[in-house]
This record gives structure tokens, sequence and C-alpha cells, in this order.
């Protein structure tokens, strides 16, 4: 008996998942929802093959390519039987909470990647404890996970104070390179602005950086017992020396390659976690290697990179499909990452 | 409420056990078993302020320090209430059994540090099942942890496949360096022998290598849902062409610096697991750089280095200890690290 997944959100990173679900044998798509008029009425199949992402498909999923794309999920939610509803519709909890609501209504386990569902009860406590009361009446659970927030800068930081005696400090980077993304994430990050755009984006909103900063850093000091008296952001420009291009923008010296966004925990005015995610296009113009960095003072020092940086499309995408047995299992409620047995990618297929 | 500990083998492992107890506001020290008659009968503040260990007591502990070292577990177990048995006295589940069952059957918890017991099932399943049903019997669980087996060459790795979507072959090396050790660990390791005797000290069985290979590739193809036809073990003697000295051991150019100890699983013939331990004195004598890699090949591709490598000692003390709180809470039974959700330091005292 496969698991059966609904899909809600078919963009890059809900398309990547329904890829991801096919290389699977012990999951079959039964659902997929999406209202872009382009997609809906669509099968699953044709709209992944026009996107280029789909390479080949397992036998026992040959059936779920001519899934039609609803753009109702009041068709499918609570009428197609499901155990998990993966969610790829948007970064807020605001945005995906009434979604979520409708799931668990009709008795589904939900993994989202919404960043701020990392840890809901940091920006938006009555939502979070809503959908813990609701997910507990109808006995499933729901989790927000994804690359970051979900693993580099909280999670894996979390698993590695567990040989720690005593802690200082956590200090941790995710360096990446924003190259390979559209002008959507470019106009987020300001990527292509002067430093007068840039401030005024940052004052309209318009750019944001990264969106998750004050879960992880929340997830981080909740699993291990820390009370901070604050969690302080802070985005800057990064300042091109050179002249950097992509397929979609272009950066003379003088204009901003990115957004230095970072994070910082604080008790008592000492700073305790730091958490640093500059992101820029081509970040070797300027000789910076990528990388995922966790340094953690105390006894022992600890001192982990993982080079180049987890790629973040490909490890969101697997963060929520992989996920899925470890929620099958858990207990009913909101959960975050902490509460879960040590995540992993169950059921691999070997190539022969 | 302070969560009770009995702590059972206070040798280098149980006596750090004690101190890291001793710096946390959440645990306390009810019992200590040893046998051994230099430390029997005596106050273990005492028994710890001879080996140099203990630095601070935080004051909630002062009085645990005057707690006198039984030699008769009878006295403790079931006696004296408390919530969990750390139990640092052997590395062979065939050895641990007895003491674990009579705490299972005295209703403790049990964490252990004894290698074998990271995933008894593997050597000893019929000795595994009986603790298995002893702990449901009496409420409680029962698992195996340390730094390795238990969390560089296993629980990190498993970590580390979260983010992947599929995954062909899992490679690892722990390289550390044994010269802080004494002379049972040198002896165990062949350090300071010919390679003649290397090879006769294999074969007698007093030259081990590391202790719990298969253990860990167990854990992670568990882990994974790999079904693994075979695990192959190696071990040969790391030929010095230097000379290395540690106040215990001499090492001659062609005599032995260590042992180099390799654990493969394989699926049909094919290696997708590699486990890479090699221990000697000095590695940095002939260039080599201690630290924990792990490498995994699939989609990403993961490069992780820690550097240098998380030490034993410390990492296997701090496992146990930080491992109360989720054991406390887990489900009845043996368990093992992919059981329990994400381990991490909780309750941390800060430096103000």
């Amino acid at each position: 008996m496969r698991n059966k997944v609904i899909l809600w959100g078919l963009g890059a990173m809900g398309s990547g998942m329904v890829s991801a679900i096919w290389k699977r044998p012990d999951l079959e798509l039964v659902g997929v929802i999406d209202n872009d008029p382009k997609k809906a009425g669509q099968e699953v199949g044709k709209v992944l093959a026009l996107s280029g992402i789909i390479d080949t498909i397992n036998k026992e999923h040959l059936k779920e390519q001519y899934i039609k794309v609803s753009a109702e999920p009041g068709e499918l939610l609570g009428k197609v039987q499901a155990g998990v509803l993966l969610l790829a519709t948007g970064s807020f909890t605001r945005q995906v909470f009434p979604q979520i609501k409708q799931a668990l209504e009709a008795g589904l386990n939900v993994i989202t990647i919404a960043e701020e569902m990392a840890a809901p009860m940091v920006q938006e406590p009555e939502l979070g404890g809503e959908m813990d009361r609701l997910a507990k009446k109808h006995g499933v659970s729901v989790i927000g996970t994804g690359i970051n927030p979900g693993f580099v800068l909280d999670t894996l930081i979390i698993a590695l104070t567990a040989p720690c005696m005593e802690i200082k400090k956590i200090r941790a980077a995710r360096i990446n390179d924003l190259s390979p993304f559209g002008p959507t994430v470019m106009a987020t990050q300001g990527v292509g602005s002067t430093p007068e755009e840039f401030a005024s984006g940052l004052k309209s909103g318009t750019i944001v950086g990264h969106v998750g900063f004050p879960e992880s850093v929340h997830l981080i000091a909740e699993a291990l017992g820390w009370k901070l008296d604050e969690i302080r952001q802070e985005r800057e420009p990064i300042i091109s020396k050179t002249s950097r291009q992509t397929p979609c923008v272009r950066v003379e010296p003088g204009m901003v390659a990115g957004c230095r966004h970072t994070a910082v925990g604080l008790i008592q005015g000492r700073t305790v976690i730091e958490l640093e995610h500059p992101q820029q296009i081509h970040p070797e113009a300027e000789g910076i290697e990528t990388g995922d960095y966790i340094w953690i003072e105390g006894t022992p020092n600890i001192n982990l990179a993982i080079k180049p940086e987890i790629p973040g499309g490909t490890g969101t995408i697997a963060m929520a499909v992989n996920l899925i047995p470890h929620v099958l299992e858990a207990r009913p409620g909101l959960l975050t990452m902490k509460d879960l047995p040590v995540p992993c990618l169950r059921y691999i297929r070997h190539e022969t």
C-alpha cells in the first residue's frame, strides 16, 4: 500500500515534489490543486513535461501523469482518499492558513514549505494555536519544513549540539549563489538594484531577503531550552565590486549583487545565536566560496562545513517529500522539526 | 523537579558523565555503582577529584558529591528512586545485558554507551528481543548511544540524507588522533606493535579496532529502508613511516601507528555504504588532518567536513547525558537513535 498524497501548488517547488514522488515506490500521487489558469484542467504530466522537470516515471506511477490539475480544492480535499497534503503555495502562515485549515478539516496531514510555518508560533501564535487545535481534533499533524528554514540553519544545528557538554554561542552561515533563479527572486533580494533602490525596497517591503530567520532562531532556542530575550534581523545590500550577469539580471560595480541577511538571538544582551545568509549572484566573482557553515563555541568547539551548500530547490523539495513517512507516524497536532525523529530519505531506489 | 539519574561504571566515561550532570540544572545524581575496590565505598566527589575530572559544581549539586559509590547494584536499583540509569561498563551487548536487565526490571530507563547496544539486533538479536520485551513490560526504554556509534558515522549521516531526492552511495570517514589515550586503547588498536604482532593480535582478538561498525552500517540502512545483503569489515595496520611517540607508547618507522578499520554495506554486490575509521597516534606526523567527513553521492551530492573531528570522549559523554530528556519522553521498548527526535543539548547554562 503506497501512501496517497495530494499536492497543492504546482510551481517550481510543487512540480519538483511531483517528480520526487514519481521516483518513490512508497508514494502515490492522487490529486493536484493549482488555480493557475494555465495549469488547471491540464494533465499534471503535461504541465511537468512543458516545464522540462520530468525525467523518468516508474511504472507504478504511470497512470498518475494523467491526473488533471484541479482549480477547486473542495473537489479533492475530503473527497479523494489521501493521507498527506504537500502544500507549496506561499511563504507566510497567514497566506497558507486557510488552505491548511481546509486540509486538516478534511482529515489530511499537512507538510508545507511555507517558511513561516517552520515555527508559526513565532509570528502567528493565534493561527498556530488554531492549527494545533484543529490538527489534534482531526487526529492529524501539520508541519513546516524545507532546506532553510527546516534543515541547514536549524535542524542540522540542533543535531550538532548533541555531542556538546556546554555551548556558549552558535554561529552559522549559508552562503549561496542566486544565479540560477528567476526575476522574482532577484527582485525580492534586490539583485540589480542601486543601493538607493535597495534601501527604499527594504522600506516598502518589496525586498525581503530570506524568509524564515526568526523561525530558525526560535527553533534552535526552543530545542535547546534557551529563553531568548530578543531576536533581531538585519538586511544590507551586497554592493558589487565587479560586473556580474545572469540570464535575467545584470549588476555593474556599485550596484547591488544581493542581500546580506542576518539574524541574532540574544540573552541578557549577549548574542548566543548568530545566523547569516548572504544571497547574491555569482559570489565566486569576488572569491567567495559557497557553502553551509556551522560553528559551535562550547565544549567541544565544532566547526562544520558543507561545500558547496546543499542546493535550496532540491533540498526543499526533498525535505517535504521525505518527511511523509515521519509525519504519518507522528503524534497529532502542530509540529516542528525538533518533534520528529531524525529526518531522512527513507525508501530509496537503487540503480542497478 | 530534576530528573534523577543513577550512574553505573565510574571509569573515564562514567566520571565524565557525573561531571556533565553536575553542570546541568535539570539533572540530579542519586546513585553511583562501581565494583572497583578502589572506588566502592568512596565518595563520588573524591573519586572524581582524584582523577582530576571535576572542575566546578553548581550549588544544586553540592550534596551529590558525598554519594558513596556502591559495589552492589541491588542496593540502588529499585531502592533509590530514579528515572534513568546511565550505563558505562562495557562495549558488548552480552557484557551489559545482565546489568540492563536488572535496571529495566527495576523500572529504570537505560542509556548505555556500550557500542554494540547502538543496534543490538545486529549481533545479539535474541538479547535485543529480550530487552525490548522487558522494557515494554516495565514501561521504560533502553538505548545505546555515543559519539560513534551513535552520532558521527550513523545519526549525522542519516540526518544528512533528508535533503536528498536520491542516493547512490554513502561514504564517510572519522579520522582521529589516539595520542591522548592510555595503554588499553593502544593495545586494542595495535599501536606500537610490529606488523606481525598486529596480524596475530587480530587473529587472537586482542586487537579489535573500532567496536560498533556493523551497528552504524545497520542503523543507516534501517533508517533509509535499504535491505543490505552483507556487511563486511576490514582491519589493517597503519604502518608508520615516521617516529611517533605518546606518554605511553613509542612507534618507530615500520611499526604500527594504529588500525585502519573499514566497514561496507552491500546490495547485490554493490557497495552502498562505506565507512572508514583509521585510528592512530599523531596522524599529523604524516600530514593527515583529523576530521569527520561525510560524502553522499546522489541528488544532490553532499560533502560535509567537521574539522577537527568531534572529540570522542567528550562527545560520548555528552551524547549519553543529553539523551536523558529524549529517553524520558520516548515510547517504551528497545530504541535506536533513529527512533528519537533530533538529539540535542537541552538545558544549557549560560555563562554571564
